[in-house]
């Protein structure tokens, strides 16, 4: 038996993706290179696309192909008892993203499209300028869209529920109450507990642009990147993305004062980029078939937190770092400098560059905010005191502005609500998944305590990223999130495994400061 | 009276525009960061966007606007006569091309696009390990395809002429060679002059990446460059892009033990982006219109050989510029030092980094060999021998390899044939447009026997820039390149301004040797 709608509905699939990776692309370049006042054209020229595509991700032909394959694939006898499966998995998550699709208008679908290009064209100038009135308008524009969105799709969820569905299937507030609550009763305690024990602290110097490209560059390398298919950029607000089969970018940037920044946010973004180049794209057309696509943001951000955090933010890996930090200037006689430097455990205000300790309460009071926006009348011309009072009861830390509060990150201005969630998710899932690692690894015979660092130490990376592909990027969207999580760690997704790590860690840091 | 027609397909023109500018920024980000694994994918994304633009560019739809806008304009009773005529000139233009595109098969557009691309890659990985076998199937592949197309277009022109049509609307063979007969002539014997003078040679020294590009940065703000609109990047081949009304992006690379070659190949693409920046885009939506379109390529390439030849290799430019240079380290101590340096007279093997006189001879041998290709049955296995015979007749040099030789530009890789006589076409409407313009400045009371030399003296490029603007920029495509220039300096378009040029200029430097 030949499978000819299957085939036929690949091509299709593929058509699609062709013209998804050329919005990406556009993207990229706009992020990267593209001069300032050519933002509304390139508005247009994203909106254009997202229709075209939306248009093929809700056709009458597209619809057809999928019932047809439905069909076909119940008479096919030549198939194993898994490929039948997988292509039923693939089928009923294209089922569920046409039905989301037929429901939007297409109209919608283009207003969202230009309220997210001039909503990131007037976040940079809001954020640039420091000045929130430039932006409020278009975020209030972006989040009536959303609601409207939200509408249509009519799904039996809260708004911000349906909204962050795309990044975390299946995901509820209740859930997410579940996990997060153990975070919000203990993080500030831990937060607290800490203060009394100084150690050494960043500020006063820096190093300087050559210098942090060079490191960069050398820990790529070190990770085994193939510049045949990488591309690095620069850009205000790091970000990993894939434009083709054989073609993955990153950017990074770097931020005065701050000597690892640029270096962290490498490590994160190509922990995002492993997890793309490891996904089963051959098997599935490059994403093409949803199975092989990234199954959640959460495990996508389990895997850029795995390398940042628990590789190069590691002890063992600043044993081996060192030397390279000190040779172009930076203050550390050895491993355990390096290291103190690179886990300050200081609260501040900034997402990106905190560490791993007050992590958790910078997405707290983001997700709190962006629920209370789309569901709970908190109103634009509010979010900067509201931002601010936040910060200021469960960090201790109050903005000096909005550039440095409510404007910081990009995620609104693009109107993607729902998403900061997987942030902390991600934290929760690499702490968990490391575990199942550890123990793995002593299975096949690294005999160490902490085999991790064992094999950090050994320069050995390559046997983490091996067990990565094999346990958790050669499924795709085979299961969602937290199922692979309890497949593959044999636990349900829990804030245990954080939380452990976080009190081993501060106390580690402690005693060795 | 309404122009509702008029006004849709306007509409229709611009959505076909942003279609096309999404093209290009793929075009630009192939050329400047993809990394080289990925060339496959994006080859059938720009497959993809050529199809779409094809259907665009041939439907009945567009078909019918056309007509019936043609209909509506015959009842228009509104507009002025100047208008009138520019419509006329818009639809004819339109119907000439929608004509072209109805009678390409649509098959052969997406083989081309395929083979354009494939074609780029091999003969960067050709050029790259210099041999040329690894192209010449893909250059016989294109050719076949462009003979094909020539044959569907089915004008009443030769093959080469029907592809030279795109670049060089109304070009015929009989004409170039009435132009170029003259430089046949003349050159060689110029050049052989030449010989017994020695100067001042290049070799021995180069300045480094960073004080190149800080030279660069330094013209482009001198000459007024606006960063908002503007981008740099770096790639291969220098080239100048424009991807939206206010998105113009331009390349340059640094060629080792060359250290003028990226100073000048900016100064020569800043010349191509001020001509589209200088285009009627705003009242014929951004090259939507034909008339908002460059007229063509030899034009264009008078605009950027004005400011590469006549401003930055003129004895005042250096004479304004030597102390810049010096500073990076370049062994000059005055004005004719650098001046000599920028313009050493000796024939080489390459055509870019080629000077003013031998140019020709490198479009000479090109223009002859693409026909010989295309209508004359050369064989593309017998091509680097054709080529190395030729240089050596006709400049006294020989390639060492392919790589020097037949493998040295980019156009034939992406099937560009009937591009290279533009250059040429490029220099004597530069040469003619530049008397005019001194006319017109002693005219504007500028008193100087050189009034070009007197405003780039001053630093006062911009008028220079203001002449070009209002006298070659703002018409578009309302006339033909020949017509423009007659229209502008009341001449046929000849050979004699440029080879007076020369022969002023060969004689300048032969004097202060």
């Amino acid at each position: 038996m030949t499978s000819t709608i299957w085939l036929r509905l690949g091509q299709y699939l593929r058509d699609t993706q062709l013209l998804g990776s050329i919005h990406s692309t556009l993207y990229w370049d706009q992020n990267t290179v593209m001069p300032t006042a050519a933002a509304p054209w390139r508005g247009e020229q994203l909106s254009l696309l997202a229709k075209l595509l939306h248009l093929r991700q809700s056709s009458h032909e597209f619809e057809d192909l999928i019932l047809e394959a439905s069909t076909e694939l119940q008479k096919e006898t030549s198939l194993d008892i898994k490929e039948i499966n997988e292509r039923k998995r693939n089928l009923d998550l294209l089922s569920l993203e046409l039905n989301r699709q037929k429901r939007l208008d297409s109209q919608l679908v283009v207003h969202l499209a230009t309220a997210q290009t001039d909503g990131y064209s007037l976040w940079q100038a809001a954020k640039s300028d420091n000045d929130y009135k430039k932006f409020a308008p278009a975020l209030k524009k972006l989040i009536e869209l959303r609601q409207e969105q939200s509408r249509q799709l009519d799904e039996p969820r809260s708004c911000w529920e349906t909204l962050a569905q795309p990044f975390e299937p299946d995901l509820t507030i209740k859930r997410l109450n579940e996990l997060f609550n153990p975070l919000k009763d203990r993080l500030p305690s831990l937060i607290n507990d800490l203060k009394p024990c100084s150690h050494l602290k960043l500020g006063g110097w820096d190093l300087d642009v050559k210098s942090q490209h060079k490191l960069c560059e050398r820990l790529l390398n070190e990770w085994g990147r193939d510049e045949n298919i990488t591309s690095l950029g620069r850009s205000p607000h790091p970000f990993s993305i894939t434009l083709g089969p054989k073609d993955f970018r990153l950017t990074s940037r770097v931020v005065k004062g701050q000597p690892f920044s640029c270096f962290l946010a490498t490590a994160h973004e190509w922990g995002h980029s492993l997890y793309e180049q490891g996904l089963p794209s051959q098997s599935h057309q490059w994403f093409g078939w949803p199975l092989g696509q990234a199954t959640s943001m959460a495990v996508h951000e389990s895997q850029s937190l795995f390398w940042e955090n628990r590789v190069a933010r590691s002890r063992d890996f600043s044993n081996r770092f060192w030397k390279y930090f000190a040779n172009e200037g930076a203050p550390v006689s050895n491993g355990l400098d390096l290291w103190k430097l690179m886990n300050p455990l200081a609260p501040g205000l900034n997402r990106v560059e905190a560490d791993e300790l007050s992590y958790g309460m910078h997405i707290l009071i983001r997700t709190d905010l962006e629920i209370a926006l789309l569901e709970q009348g908190l109103d634009v011309w509010d979010l900067p005191n509201e931002w601010n009072k936040r910060y200021k009861e469960l960090l201790g830390v109050t903005p000096s502005n909005d550039a440095e509060g409510c404007l910081q990150d990009v995620h609104w201005s693009e109107g993607a609500f729902g998403y900061f969630p997987s942030y902390l998710l991600g934290h929760l899932i690499s702490a968990q998944l490391s575990e199942a690692m550890a123990s793995a690894l002593n299975f096949e015979g690294i005999k160490s305590e902490d085999p991790l660092g064992q094999c950090i130490r050994d320069g050995k990376e390559s046997k983490l990223l091996k067990w990565l592909r094999e346990e958790v990027h050669v499924f795709g969207r085979k299961v969602n999130a937290e199922k692979l999580v309890k497949e593959v760690t044999g636990k349900a997704l829990s804030s245990h495994a954080f939380l452990n790590y976080l009190e081993k860690k501060v106390n580690m840091l402690t005693c060795t400061s």
